[in-house]
């Protein structure tokens, strides 16, 4: 009855393991692709040994990027960030970018792409002092908003009094609401999640869409997978940036596997600084 | 503090005449270009005479449409439907597109036009019986859905089978939520406006956006006025329809300024078929 539900359907299931992205090194091979000792990433992660067919392993190359970078940076975080800016953001040198969820794992490097690839203007949203100090200090952010410690709505419009050309969404939710308000017209949204979907806080109506006519705004969702055709330029960029030291590359790393539930709801709960990544072995 | 707000504030004001668009006969005049006894078009709306600068009227050509068509098909509404369905939402050959408010002015036209630009299927909702027989046999839509008779939500995906690639959307609110469910992967909507935001029913959750990530979903608001250059190409196409009698352009017509709020109203909650006109003379 569901004609797009088939397409969209995650692997997770209830009892099943959580899968996820994952780095380790080769103990055993019958591949030639894939010598002993090499680092790999596989998608199965939540697991301490994998067995993979050589297709489903990317070699990572630490002469790139170091092997957690290729988690974050260099992996679906950093990739997500890219896709959001530039094939589905359009963003041009100059403009005005806002990302909720700055000081998460995408969004920090929404900021800091954004930044590198010229935008004019970075402003962010993030819960907490630390988080907001790290992205301004650190991450070059130009205006971090705490929307814990203040009214995001009404210290929005200073911190981009011009309007925002693009916003790129990773909360929904209420900021999303006042987002619209700040946009420029003919702005353009970048809608990758909706993490305040999953909290109690009861949220905005549907009617508040009609901003998005008023503006004439457009809003596009997307999943990266959809362009890993631009994947090469995309670890061009990236490994250069982290080279030359312009990139702040940083996770939050629990020890365990014991503890991986606990770092997922660090995720959820916005204790987690940068990317989130559980610690099996050295 | 709002970025946006000065660009799109209308001109109605509380305590002034209302205006909108209107054609007339002209019976003075200081300008060449418009003769004693020509058909003229205006914003100026709600008033019985106008004065206005040869630079604010169209001479309607009533050997290309009639009078009341240059209000409705050949007029903003008509116009509003052309720039939705192709600059806006970029119909192609064969795809199944849905109109909320079918039964409206724009709706109407929207369906029609799809059709005419060579869309595979047609679908649209409308309140009542009346309405959705004059839309499918009339009119010519493939599926005309009576929400207020059937659970929308349900007779949709029997509607539209293969999943819709182009939604206009007139309507918002509950009708729009159903809508995503039933979206194709990477399907566009075209938002006209949310009259479902005038009325008492509860609104959807801004949650319900989730599925515009997980289709990859595109949404553009648009306003007519930013397709101007497009309106030559428009009325050549809009006047070949109604000449060669494929198009249905009906209008609800009052009779009398007095009466003119009762039109309105009509056209608020649903009473209304097609364009809404208020009659000021023969």
């Amino acid at each position: 009855m569901d004609p797009g539900e088939k397409q969209y359907t995650t692997n997770f299931e209830i009892g099943g393991p959580l899968d996820g992205s994952a780095i380790g090194v080769v103990v055993e091979s019958a591949s030639e692709h894939l010598p002993l000792g090499a680092t790999v990433r596989h998608r199965l992660g939540w697991r301490e040994y994998a067995v993979v067919d050589e297709t489903a392993v990317t070699v990572c190359d630490l002469a790139k990027a170091p092997a957690v970078s290729w988690l974050s940076s260099m992996g679906q975080t950093g990739f997500t960030a890219y896709a959001g800016l530039l094939p589905v953001g359009q963003l041009a040198e100059g403009e005005t970018v806002l990302v909720t969820g700055a000081g998460g794992a995408v969004g920090s490097m929404v900021g800091q792409f954004a930044r590198l690839l010229g935008a004019g203007r970075v402003v962010g949203s993030a819960g907490g002092v630390e988080k907001c100090a790290w992205l301004r200090d650190e991450c070059g952010f130009d205006e971090v908003i705490d929307y814990r410690n203040t009214d995001f709505r009404e210290v929005l419009p200073t911190a981009a009094p011009d309007g925002i050309d693009l916003f790129f969404d990773n909360v929904g939710g209420w900021q999303m609401v006042s987002a619209f308000h700040n946009m420029k017209i003919q702005g353009r949204i970048s809608m990758c999640g909706a993490v305040s979907n999953f909290g109690s806080q009861q949220q905005p109506s549907l009617a508040e869409l009609i901003e998005v006519v008023l503006r004439r705004i457009t809003i596009r969702g997307f999943i990266v997978r959809d362009f890993e055709h631009l994947r090469p330029e995309f670890e061009e960029r990236v490994s250069g940036w982290l080279a030359s030291g312009q990139l702040v590359d940083r996770a939050t790393i629990v020890d365990g596997i014991e503890n991986a539930g606990a770092g997922l709801e660090g995720l959820l709960n916005g204790a987690n600084l940068g990317k989130a990544l559980v610690r099996l072995s050295d």
